[in-house]
């Protein structure tokens, strides 16, 4: 058992939370509790440590745990060192290092979420679920967004990462993937209604911060800037939120096409 | 200028912030920030208590104050003060008291929100948020959701409370004002599919918890479930964004009907 925080892999997994780059070059990522574990199980991977503790293992969770392929052996930690591990006030008992995947975007994809200066952990966590929930092709992350590795982004992406490719590239890298698609841009009041939109087509959605929108390469590049029509009085929703709603609409169009 | 920690008035708010019976015996609660003080002065809504920082005051900031009603003069404290007073790491400088509004509930409300069992604080103020923007005429908190005032709450809604009714009730409060309603519970995947719903009638939408979801009065007093179908790998969306899609489907019906 671990009992000591200066356990080079405590001291690992306490760096790939904190270092951005560390965990890029060492394209591994750490996450937290049952949830993760079964995502991890389901999808097969096999990460490269799995710390649990005591009292974990002596829940029924240990059974999450018999569920990851046989090579896996938890190493087992005192309290104490997993609350010095773990990013969150409440440790769920139970951290895995993962490593990163290289899904594959599609070389000509239908359907993509654009991602532009979102800073808000959170709400970037929840915007990767819905866009795995949805099925879009894939996630693009422009420069000036959190890291889609960082700790609270994985709280709330609820294994998105798994399930579609989610990369971080240059604005001439978007342009080059969203050549011949419509662009859109999710804009507060000054735009088309995402009703009268025709989502059918390729198409890809740009969403920017809360707090200062989308920048000029995502505006030179777009075809036309899209909003839901909010009620007078009421200034926006929240990022996420409204990227639900648009991909959504996006996905209801969609249906009705392929006669699902 | 206020520099002691233990002034009347800076344990006032701290009580405010940290204790949900204390706020709603005093009918009171408190906002932190510039964007709230905005929306209190568009809503003429006067505080009984403004404090700031000098830094604060030295900024552009002070333009938002001299907007605000004549008889408030806001208290200067500093920096420690208002650190010690936040609710939030970064303090924005400026905080408020304010009264709880009582607005009334429709007699024959067209289109509510009922909430079960939200226990996340942020989830709750982003859906407040989207009630107020899709203009419902009320959000009905059932027993066992987080309170309304508390301030992660606040930091979420911006501005909800002040442009809806948002009210605490019994099941059997919210089965009288929900007679004659259709009546859908927000469900993962075992619902009607949520695009196949007719919106148009008088309607509310139940939304539950993401860890155990809706309790068995919300189930007695439902016309039925909702869905929203996801791709086959994933298990949910957010709470807020579910509720985000359903509204702004029922949002988008009735604006057909209505030839907007």
């Amino acid at each position: 058992m671990i009992t000591s925080n200066s356990n080079p892999k405590i001291k690992y997994i306490r760096r790939l939370l904190a270092d951005r780059r560390f965990r890029h070059r060492e394209r591994a990522f750490v996450v937290e509790g049952t949830r993760w574990l079964k995502e991890l199980a389901q999808f097969k991977i096999t990460p490269t440590l799995v710390i649990v503790t005591q009292s974990y293992m002596l829940q029924d969770h240990v059974l999450t745990l018999f569920n990851m392929p046989p090579e896996i052996e938890p190493t087992m930690v005192s309290e104490q060192v997993m609350a010095f591990a773990s990013d969150t006030v409440s440790p769920a008992g139970v951290m895995a290092i993962v490593p990163m995947l290289s899904l594959p975007i599609p070389a000509k994809p239908s359907f993509l979420l654009v991602l532009d200066n979102i800073s808000n952990p959170g709400n970037l966590g929840t915007m990767l679920r819905t866009a795995a929930a949805a099925k879009t092709d894939a996630v693009l992350l422009a420069p000036g967004c959190v890291d889609a590795y960082n700790p609270k982004v994985l709280r709330g992406s609820m294994g998105a990462h798994l399930r579609l490719p989610i990369e971080e590239m240059s604005w001439d890298k978007v342009e080059t993937l969203t050549t011949n698609m419509a662009i859109w841009i999710a804009s507060v009041g000054d735009g088309v209604d995402y009703v009268e939109v025709d989502w059918k087509k390729d198409v890809a959605i740009i969403v920017g911060g809360e707090a200062f929108g989308v920048g000029h390469q995502a505006r030179s590049l777009a075809t036309g800037n899209v909003s839901i029509p909010l009620h007078r009085d009421t200034e926006s929703l929240n990022a996420a939120v409204a990227a639900g709603i648009l991909i959504f609409e996006a996905v209801r169009q969609r249906r009705v096409v392929d006669g699902a």
